[in-house]
């Protein structure tokens, strides 16, 4: 039996979450059905795009992804199937799914012809749960619909080159649960376009020249404990999904603050970077 | 074998939740357990009968629901398994499974007769685990404790009507994860008093005169993109419980807002509607 | 198969547990996965020990709880599997077990030698799992790594006895979902000094004499509903871990308060005892 992963924007107070999984129980008793985020920013495509691309490929192949932001229906916002990558996503066509179908050419993508319910609004439940439970039951992608060309792409997320390829301008995709600041620049991108040159990386008034791999790397084990250097600094780094990020070693937003409230960073705020 | 469900305001960072599972899989090692939220504000009986209502009916039937909210047993909140529309509640007698009590007649009723512990204060541990795998292995309440016939009301939550039927008063029951508003005025009860006639909705000093049945039914989509209108407007919708809510299409409240900012609604505060 | 827990500071909207549930499945596909939190305050030993203690004895003896609160290894922060009081515990060597260990001589501790992956920074799914998902199997903790003898304690944790015994130093370990203000002090280690003696706690301006057992004996049930006292005021009990906790019955922190902020008490601020 598939797993049944959940991305979405219910929270997890509503009884949303709670619901959906009813259902999905009621359709498939032995479902085994795990939560990735029910906390996506309500409507943020491009935030659901990121977290749902450095979840998806931990899971086994074959997995269903339903995914529950922005969801309702229009003549705009189709709902659809895809398989990409060995992977099943359930979805509307806003273009979530987008860092993954720009990686991996999708294998199949159809349209869902399950009509909804004149009335209510909560689609995922009347719809994705069907198809869901459908897929990972090991059935196939064109009882659910007819194929679809128009799978839009994820806009608004990728960093521009300018300048004849001296400069870099990206922004910040995303503020994690430490504060750290992640930007839409991924190491592929970033290495491409550095030629092995010297950089400058500048976020508002600060500039870094360096990117660990690590958290640790920014403090030298070899000095004696009480007079390392680097505890409070802040770094960038390659994170875990290989992307960009500005980080301080053991930040805490409630406490110490981290490098979202000490640079004042924001999600979409520039951060650039000058080749020499 | 059967579902256990969690509705609790045990909040999702102290050890209470992860100590309930762990006694529950203790008891029943291959239980399957289900959130459903773990957020509902402190003590409010009111929200939690709510989010059951509305979550409960999507599970198979059979399943049993453990209610950690005001759990603390007193000599006026006594333990209670209850059986209602084929599902079964463990929980303190506080009114919480009164929104599904006031639809379905409960079919078995009992007070609970296990002993609590002297010490400790951890009531759904010590007490609500072992009803509950008791029933999920497919024990009888008859077991359990004796016939109860003292089950409370939930109180403070139906609206009123006034005028001649001209007037019904209510009030905001629920702010979910959008900002949006949900009032206690169902649809059924709403058309039962309507009779086909016009009305008036009253929410501070906003009026409304329709209430659509999805959210995006507020946007033309014939309309060119940029010249569309509705995008941030108020709207009033059945929403998929059937209550009546007040909405903004896609609104966030970390950054545009939503309909509880937008008109300073909170929990408990009036809404009326007055009928031709 | 054993259970797996997972306790981290990793929050619960970032991709990080997903990202991990899918690496456990990929690993053993069987897993009975079990979220103990994922909402430690970051890098908070001291709460993370809290609330592992008072959640991992519920689960059956033999599983396996990962720890994801300052993973990243350093030269000090070695990698260690531990078996105590028949659990097995994946974490760093951060102190985080050290109230199990303790109370409990550890049966076996391994420093894991599976290396680290140059880059990235997401130790807990790329080393943890790995391990827990060996013994989750069945495996020995031989395999794992060698036998380490460095264990570190716990520290700032632990009350002080000052004045002969005449005085209980102890410090605010935990704020709970409801405001309730959770010291340090243990009923054992208060029983032991306090030798039947008369006491007076001490919290900022308040002085407390009695300690009660669970939240609603501060009221009277056979004083009539309205003329009932006590429904508001501050009390202190021993609760469901038998820590002593500063409590007011029913708070709820957005509405009413809770004992944190009736007395202005914040983690780490001293509670004293004073013995006649």
């Amino acid at each position: 039996m598939a797993i049944i992963t959940l991305t979405t924007d219910f929270g997890l107070k509503d009884h949303f979450v709670g619901a959906l999984k009813g259902s999905i129980y009621k359709e498939l008793s032995d479902a085994k059905i795990v939560d990735i985020s029910h906390n996506i920013s309500p409507f943020n495509i491009q935030e659901c795009a990121y977290i749902l691309e450095n979840s998806y490929k931990n899971f086994p192949e074959g997995s269903v992804h339903i995914v529950g932001v922005d969801s309702e229906p229009t003549p705009e916002n189709q709902h659809i199937a895809v398989l990409v990558d060995g992977h099943f996503f359930v979805s509307a066509n806003n273009g979530v799914i987008g860092l993954i179908t720009s990686e991996f050419k999708p294998e199949k993508v159809v349209q869902i012809n399950i009509p909804n319910p004149e009335n209510g609004s909560f689609p995922v439940m009347d719809v994705f749960v069907k198809v869901a439970c459908h897929i990972a039951r090991g059935g196939t992608l064109d009882v659910v619909g007819k194929s679809f060309d128009d799978l839009k792409d994820l806009r608004g997320f990728s960093p521009t080159v300018t300048d004849n390829g001296k400069k870099i301008i990206g922004s910040v995709i995303y503020i994690d649960n430490y504060g750290n600041v992640v930007t839409n620049i991924h190491k592929k991108f970033f290495e491409a376009y550095r030629k092995g040159r010297n950089f400058e990386l500048n976020a508002r008034t600060t500039k870094i020249h360096r990117i660990y791999n690590k958290y640790s790397d920014i403090i030298n084990f070899n000095v004696e404990k009480g007079k390392r250097k680097g505890a409070g600094d802040l770094m960038a780094l390659f994170n875990a999904a290989e992307y960009i990020e500005l980080a301080i070693y053991k930040s805490d937003l409630n406490t110490v603050g981290g490098a979202s409230t000490l640079l004042g960073l924001d999600y979409r705020d520039a951060v650039t970077i000058n080749f020499e």
